[in-house]
């Protein structure tokens, strides 16, 4: 156990530990778990902190119970489609010369625009009703009364301070310690992106990303003239490490970009050890380490989920986050934490649009410093998890053999990889001529290789509808199997 | 007359045509003015027309009645000051290289945050108390009641339909016809700046701004890599078109930045022939015109000042204004009509912020769409109007022989011309440690030409402090004079 993890209880640490375990391949379906005795000598645990560990895994269908034998791992009863395929690690790293995704998102749009929409799967946050609508209303009606010259007064720099503390107070469940000086508020967490990769680099930079990458931030690259490198990234573990060390040992690389939790669109979650890996090799080869942390707070499990930043001795990590999927796609508040550069991102976001107006930043802090905040964040990880279920298990009900799927613990994005196709695109296009919008996987790339994936949105309820939008998507992948 | 232009009452035409006239020189204190029966031949008006001409004019302090003698220019009672000095023009323009104002943008706002302030004559809005702070808060809590999931909502692209409507058709004062389509909402006037910046140029490339230049400006060419040729620009009557064309002949301009109504810091209004002439000179150079137009409304007349766009043809010319300064300085809302460059710049703002979100543009339309808006935009222009005479009728009583002054006809700024001082910075430098912020005439340029300019903000209550503080500045001065 790494004690200087933030606190989470003990029973889903090791929890964890074991999952991490399962996921990688170390435990294998069939095989037989430490007994419930072992794990408390090998672990300094308690016998009943062992008992809910593996109870916990039972739970989520990771472990069966056998009667006098123990747990054994299982195959999650959802799972029966493969994950994921792993990506292959290349002996060398192509730079890809970034030309050509400001197309691609821009038809993509524009193309999204000539369809009436019936379902809209290609967004990434949750439907109205799994935020909490009324409470920020009423927060928002009480801080215009509290503050009635706020729409009229100058906005204060950075941000509004009581937000900015409250952030920097939550931070501190990834194991972050900031104050509220360290914070930003921006825009959202895309202008945080934009304000981070501006401070670190200059046109025609090379920047290391994930791959798949979330679209976003192809685009804003693109539009800084920053060259892109495409880094393989698992769909369990996220960014390999290996990989981007052969990156930097070949590539003037100057930044590296990765959502370490819950990445987007595989869902993947970077553990700890490779977190901590990836900060120590960004500072070895004195590269700034971006991240974008806006998925954290949505984990299956309670566990909180560390920010790169926390390992982040002497200001080499840039913290990136917004709370448009954790609390209000409808306010867009972000913020960014610059380390060595923040002074640099505080000029850099006054030039780019002045601070944020204060209204919504005062709506946002009230509703965060309560207990409702949490109450809020349970309900949102429940129904997402099991809007998450429902869609997998239709996906793997429908979808023809051969289609796999990343399954997280986490987010409301599936990663679905479509079995060998004759033209994987017209899916998306056939999908859209119907009202269906999913997110094609050639955004999420400046390459081909993501052509037979969809990215689909589980933020919102798993209604008839969406079921017959799946079923009507698995018609079409059939009709195009090579 | 101007027949294409949008419709103003006849004598306002008139009275600025003639206004232009005396501020030009054409007519000088002491000449006589056409009798109005000769102004009924000349411009084909009535005699009542003729009659509120002059009697607007005479009202306004530009010209006195002399019994049975007709009307004489006069100089206004309160320009006991000479105005400003006009810039000589070059025998050619030198390309500025831009380094230098970031630092000193720093500077200023580092040094600003050093001392404890008293009074803040550094900003360019007005009080909350010109702003109808009740009025939005109800707009605002209206919009929350009819709107209840909007803080939850995914927010319009390119901004919320209704604020798009209003202002297309407020576009239409300013002698514009766009429609909503045309606009995309930003982040204020700051980014939509950005917006166009982005869109037109590369790094590397020239940009010709006004000198002096509002130092916002400065800092977002420098922090996209371009360089900036200042263009003399008259106190009076803003860029000199024949500089602009020297620029061009012999300078690779790939865009012109001006701000064609009320300048930052000038107050100079671009009479109609000259904007005319600016959009006519940059179609033939082929090089994009982008305007910021945030102060038109703020005109002492009631006379509408006309857009840069509205002689735009071919989509040569951007569009950038906010209501900031008019309506609400702590709603950061502006707005972008990119001409030819639209799609780029609808694109840019995807990638750069994402949407506005929807709240504050539902509070602002409300407000926008009703009377109400007329009523305060007049009772702001009567306030600002009593407010920089109050401060200009100060200045010139107490600062020393060699003050000179340049009058605008509205918004909320003066820009002061020091006499020889022996240090001019120390002015700024000694006001500041004793609590009083002005904004120095070094950061609006790249040069030292302006050390010896102060620029005072009057959309603030003229109170004893504040009159205390300008005798404080003057005592300043007269210390250091040379």
């Amino acid at each position: 156990m790494d004690l200087a993890s933030p606190p989470a209880l003990l029973y889903l640490q090791l929890a964890a530990h074991y999952l991490g375990a399962i996921e990688s391949g170390a435990l294998s379906p069939g095989d037989r778990m430490p007994s419930v005795r072992s794990l408390t000598k090998l672990h300094q645990v308690s016998l009943s902190t062992a008992l809910q560990a593996c109870r916990h895994l039972e739970e989520k269908g990771w472990l069966e119970a056998r009667a006098r034998s123990g747990y054994y791992v299982c195959r999650p009863r959802r799972l029966a489609l493969q994950p994921s395929s792993e990506p292959a690690l290349p002996a060398c790293i192509d730079a890809a010369q970034f030309l050509g995704i400001h197309e691609r998102v821009s038809d993509f749009l524009a193309r999204c625009e000539q369809h009436s929409l019936r379902l809209n799967l290609a967004q990434a946050f949750g439907s109205p009703d799994s935020y909490p609508a009324a409470a920020l209303k009423n927060a928002a009606t009480r801080a215009l009364r509290l503050h009635p010259d706020v729409l009229v007064s100058p906005t204060p720099w950075h941000g509004e301070q009581g937000f900015r503390t409250v952030l920097a107070r939550r931070a501190l469940e990834s194991g972050m310690r900031l104050i509220a000086d360290d914070i930003v508020v921006t825009h959202g967490c895309t202008e945080a992106m934009n304000l981070a990769l501006r401070a670190v680099t200059q046109p025609g930079d090379t920047v290391a990303v994930e791959s798949p990458c979330y679209f976003g931030l192809l685009q804003i690259l693109q539009s800084h003239g920053l060259r892109s490198i495409e880094v393989p990234t698992s769909p369990q573990s996220g960014m390999s490490v290996e990989a981007l060390e052969l990156a930097l040992q070949t590539q003037p690389i100057k930044a590296v970009v990765v959502i370490p939790n819950f990445q987007n669109p595989l869902g993947s979650v970077m553990p700890d050890a490779k977190k901590a890996a990836m900060v120590a090799l960004c500072k070895q080869y004195e590269v700034a380490l971006i991240e974008d942390d806006t998925y954290a707070a949505l984990s299956d499990d309670e566990l909180s989920l560390r920010a790169l930043k926390s390992w982040d001795e002497d200001g080499g990590v840039i913290h990136c986050a917004s709370l448009h999927k954790t609390l209000a796609p409808g306010m867009r508040l972000g913020w960014i934490s610059g380390g060595r550069w923040h002074a640099r991102v505080k000029m850099l976001k006054y030039a780019q649009s002045r601070p944020n107006d204060t209204l919504l930043q005062l709506t946002a802090s009230e509703f965060m410093a309560s207990p409702a905040y949490d109450r809020h964040l349970n309900r949102l990880r429940r129904l997402l998890r099991a809007r998450r279920s429902a869609v997998a298990e239709s996906i793997a009900t429908h979808f023809p053999a051969g289609t796999r799927l990343a399954m997280p613990q986490g987010g409301m994005l599936l990663w679905i990889q479509l079995p060998p196709l004759r033209d994987p695109r017209a899916v998306f296009d056939t999908a859209l001529r119907e009202g269906v919008r999913v997110a094609p996987g050639w955004i999420f790339s400046n390459s081909d290789r993501y052509d037979n994936y969809l990215r689909i949105n589980c933020g919102i309820p798993f209604t008839p509808e969406f079921d017959a939008a799946i079923r009507r998507l698995a018609e079409i992948v059939r009709s195009q199997l090579a």
